[in-house]
């Protein structure tokens, strides 16, 4: 925990196909801690569309951002394309390097992973991508949220708000995050049980499966790309 | 339940000092809904920030609207200033005459209230203003989700997720929303138990109840001037 007289900056990446709430969820939570700042960093300062169209606008970019505390990188489609995008790859090496904590969510690890952050590391990602991690490096961990070092990973999409409520409490202590969690009124109740491959129906995972098969076989011809360019061997 | 071949338009409204997670929560969920269209709306195509500062762009101005399926009416501080806004409450006048579903979320059901919705109905809204639907002539439920005829109404901020979910389900079927929530990941850990007052410390609610308080009451103030508009008693 920092001191509370410490203020503090984040950086949450956006980028064109992001999965919106893998931004979104986290901002709720880290841009309500007291005595700090939220950065939206992208490429541009112009208005990018999410996956399904969302229009979000970043107010910094890449080169403007100067010091952070916690990088925050979310996932989504749009991911895919930046896993060899040097510049992309560099300001999450840059960051990470000297941020007290990287925050991945979703298959933002991924993104992790090809800036050479997930050697070593226990780690997880969307159920989907899970079997992605060693290609990076990393130990998959079958949980929502896994914490290893100064690096937070949450699981797929919806789990960065579980993921964000434990960096809150990890920055400010847990009844800062608690009142944060109180205001957003997070005491959920899914209507249904199927938020998790073992928990869903057969014929709900086949069809979900099927719906991300052709970006999953994209994803995996990358990361064996990349984990030949790590030296990494499976 | 529509039929699938039926394809449906969802608006989601945009304004300024928006919690933006009552708009992008549900966004998740109404956005992945097979053979259908969601628009963000507001009263310009121009950035608007919510209340802590994320810029987001609606795709279409209250005029370029023509019919909605489902009215999607999110909440947040910046709902206060639009309870005497003729063109924003003629506009969810309008729609909610046609539409299949109005959803609200957090706060979003003051404004229903404001726009004469809510007159009889049974509804719920964030726990810190759950005492103000009377003051629209609604029975105040303390839920998650309340549905009342074709009235949705989800409690605080993260509710709009449970609460798109059961929207979801209801345009297309359980199997459609299961499929979206397992996409989603959305099976939820919160570290902490304190996501409603009967949950928090005595301390955090007493923390975040003083947080909102100035609001609150201007919220207060606004309702009774609305309630004698209306007509009603309380």
């Amino acid at each position: 925990m920092l001191s509370p007289d410490k203020h503090f900056t984040i950086g949450s990446m956006l980028f064109p196909g992001i999965d919106q709430i893998d931004l979104t969820g986290p901002f709720e939570v880290l841009s309500a801690i007291p005595n700090s700042t939220l950065h939206v960093v992208g490429k541009t300062k112009s208005p990018i569309k999410d996956f399904h169209g969302l229009s979000l606008v970043a107010d910094m970019t890449y080169d403007e951002v100067v010091d952070l505390d916690v990088l925050h990188v979310p996932g989504g489609p749009g991911q895919q394309a930046l896993m060899e995008d040097e510049e992309t790859l560099n300001f999450i090496r840059k960051h990470a390097s000297k941020a007290t904590y990287v925050f991945s969510v979703c298959t933002g690890a991924l993104l992790c992973g090809a800036a050479g952050l997930l050697k070593g590391k226990r780690a997880t990602t969307h159920w989907a991508s899970q079997h992605l991690l060693p290609y990076f490096g990393a130990t998959p961990v079958n949980q929502r949220v896994v914490i290893d070092g100064n690096l937070i990973f949450a699981a797929g999409v919806t789990s960065g708000i579980d993921g964000a409520l434990h960096v809150a409490a990890l920055l400010r202590g847990q009844p800062a995050a608690e009142q944060i969690q109180l205001y957003m009124q997070y005491q959920p109740e899914p209507p249904f049980d199927a938020g998790t491959p073992d928990r869903a129906s057969k014929q709900v995972l086949e069809n979900a499966r099927n719906a991300v098969s052709k970006l999953t076989a994209d994803r995996l011809a990358t990361a064996k790309k990349i984990s030949a360019l790590l030296g990494i061997k499976v």
